[in-house]
């Protein structure tokens, strides 16, 4: 017989709370994301229009997924990795799971040493994707903040909260309570500036993501200083997303926050290797935890946000599979760096094939400069979706309305240069021709 | 300059909400970890012994990780995959985060389907490790559940449920107010069973870990079939780890949950790649959860578990790597399936290995037999790490304190049979010789 299950401390047994709903109890925050999440209804309408005309070429520059090979200094290192593995003297099994060493150290080193930024590689936390660790980065915070961020916005950012239960219900226009919007605009090139000083909405988290998702304008040197003494000036922690560094080519941008003297202090940055080195199916990311980065525990202590990370990442993930972290480790190699500037480059291409030729049709656009999205008002003033539709059916291309990142998007949309030139220029004919 | 920031909604601005600390706020509940993890505190005195002994030749039988090459069939078919992501045509991006169904209806056709279970394809979301996986779950659920474990535990049910905020603070004996411990004994040969009907402590989420770890016992199929009608009966969930199902050589031991009838509407099963096929260092696992699974929301509705999990895992996950899912498929090749045989039963000689030579000595032993960890009493009445420390002083053996995993683990010690035959000899010639 085993002893009586028994309930730990001197709390009363949980059975005498009272419940008026049966159990388990699922998290109800769940209930309150809208259902129609972007992607699903652009698939939706494009299967339709493609069911209806089968003989339509459809290009798709929606999803911003890379299309080209890995490159092949990755590819070798990937292979050297996979033999280890098949030897019993140089099997790998479980790794640190803050990520190898010589990853760790290639980051730190290629990435932030060599731009006069200070990080080291205990700072810097391997993960599988930019998309887990800009999500998973709550569990070290508490519920009681306000949270900011642009809009439109990357819609992980909005999501991950409100399954958290750090919002309200959303309203008719898909914002939800308690989460603080900053709109972002065509007269500031759709770069967040923060809350003014004294006036504004504080605020104790806030994302950043530059260069753009969606809409590929970066943020230069003046205006990231600006945030960072916001920051500081408000006790606020900046998540910068940086997914898209490798994208920049103007030299006044700075590739990483830590640039900005100070940013040690009041930022957490996140990196991914999907689009600079082809990993979207690969996947490999990092995020920098600063350890001179500081939140407040409720009796006031300053607790040290690299403890909590750490053991968030110790406990509830194992690490990057070790071939994978060959492969991005390679990515640093001089013939990795060389060989990704070149894929970067082509898409780059892209980017200005499609941003030159819309601004030929007289449309007007956004990014495309320094990141592989460009963003364009919609001509004659038609919604977001109106264009999807009007694109779809008339030019056989898909893109992202605008509207689905956020209200302040509407009337706008997003083409991704990440395709084939053959397709890239296929489309501007088309959209030259048809629309 | 940017329209003034605002906040979503009808609600009151946050800034009205009086904060005593400054912000921003961290999560108060990782400061109720216990500091001292049984592994890092292993790790210290194994350093602290080998630091004054340098000729010692240590032996390592505490953490349960594979030593074993990864099959050959699992080599070829990542290197066909590496040379896939080498060419623009064969070149694969994001992939489904659910996993692709190529490895979804292998897993569920060779794991569910050949045993009679009823699993479909799409019940399995395909992952990068149990670890995460059993963490991540609580996601979906609410904070008022009564959340029951054994005791001995694997920790990591533990600590995120401390994480998570579903406990108080830990007592002196390391348990977590509102948790309930369910001790398991000798005298059950450390299976645990429901609590008793009526006078027990009702549950709402148990976790089972069959075959066990740290224990190595397996409960067959009447236990099994106990907690299901336990669960059916007082509307509870059962998140049921079989992470070491591979090791089961007794046929009347079920390898899944779902072999029990009823089982789908009451039980999420963890599965993995790490103890099968030898993937600790690579990286891949999976979750069932059945479409006829249900929660309850607050209003009382009925909620499918499998469409929160499925909003989960889009949302906060990017799916595994091509290669990784393309050799974890190999793994049930037929030739696949040979392989991972032989690894289980060299693994699986060792846990007899150990059990019988431990018998001989004339100790009492339990698991072994159907789980590649031998659990023993400490002879003599010591504790878990006086043992530990006369294992390592006297016998130059490294193993795992019992109590480590839980206050009902006291006076016993966990052995793993991950590692070579040599080792393995070697530490019994020396435990017969030197204790």
């Amino acid at each position: 017989m085993p002893r009586r299950a028994r309930t730990a401390g001197l709390h009363p047994p949980v059975q005498s709370i009272t419940i008026s709903a049966p159990m388990p109890q699922i998290n109800d925050h769940y209930l309150k994301l809208k259902a129609g999440y972007l992607f699903p209804e652009i698939g939706r309408r494009v299967k339709a229009f493609a069911d209806a005309n089968p003989s339509a070429k459809v290009i798709r520059m929606g999803i911003g997924d890379v299309t080209e090979p890995l490159p092949p200094a990755v590819i070798d290192a990937m292979h050297r990795a996979v033999d280890e593995m098949a030897r019993r003297e140089t099997f790998r099994g479980y790794g640190p799971e803050q990520g190898y060493d010589f990853l760790r150290e290639a980051s730190a080193t290629h990435d932030f040493k060599s731009r006069g930024a200070d990080v080291s590689a205990d700072e810097v936390f391997v993960s599988d994707g930019s998309k887990c660790d800009t999500g998973n980065i709550l569990d070290v915070f508490g519920d009681d903040n306000t949270i900011a961020v642009t809009d439109p916005v990357y819609p992980v950012y909005v999501d991950t909260n409100v399954m958290a239960g750090h919002t309200g219900p959303a309203n008719e226009r898909g914002e939800y309570a308690k989460l603080v919007y900053i709109p972002t605009t065509a007269e500031t090139n759709f770069t967040a500036e923060p809350p003014p000083s004294g006036r504004g909405q504080r605020v104790d988290l806030v994302y950043l993501c530059s260069p753009n998702n969606p809409t590929g304008t970066a943020m230069n040197r003046a205006q990231l200083a600006k945030w960072v003494e916001y920051a500081k000036a408000n006790s606020a922690i900046i998540f910068f997303d940086a997914a898209y560094e490798a994208y920049i080519s103007d030299p006044a941008i700075p590739h990483s926050i830590y640039e900005i003297p100070g940013a040690r202090d009041v930022a957490i940055e996140f990196r991914s290797f999907s689009k600079l080195a082809g990993f979207t199916g690969v996947r490999c990311a990092y995020t920098v935890v600063p350890k001179s980065l500081t939140g407040t525990a409720r009796d006031g202590a300053k607790v040290d946000v690299h403890r909590l990370w750490t053991r968030r990442h110790t406990t509830k993930f194992n690490g990057v599979s070790y071939i994978t972290q060959r492969g991005a480790e390679a990515a640093y190699s001089d013939a990795g760096r060389a060989q990704v500037r070149k894929l970067v480059e082509f898409y780059m291409a892209n980017a200005r094939l499609i941003r030159e030729g819309l601004i030929a049709m007289g449309w007007k656009v956004f990014g495309g400069l320094n990141a592989p999205y460009v963003w364009l008002k919609t001509p004659g003033n038609t919604t977001s979706w109106q264009f999807f539709d009007e694109l779809l059916i008339k030019a056989h291309v898909v893109g992202t309305p605008g509207s689905g990142f956020g209200a302040a998007g509407e009337g706008y949309f997003r083409l991704s240069a990440f395709n084939s030139r053959e397709n890239v220029t296929e489309a501007l004919r088309r959209m030259k021709s048809k629309l």
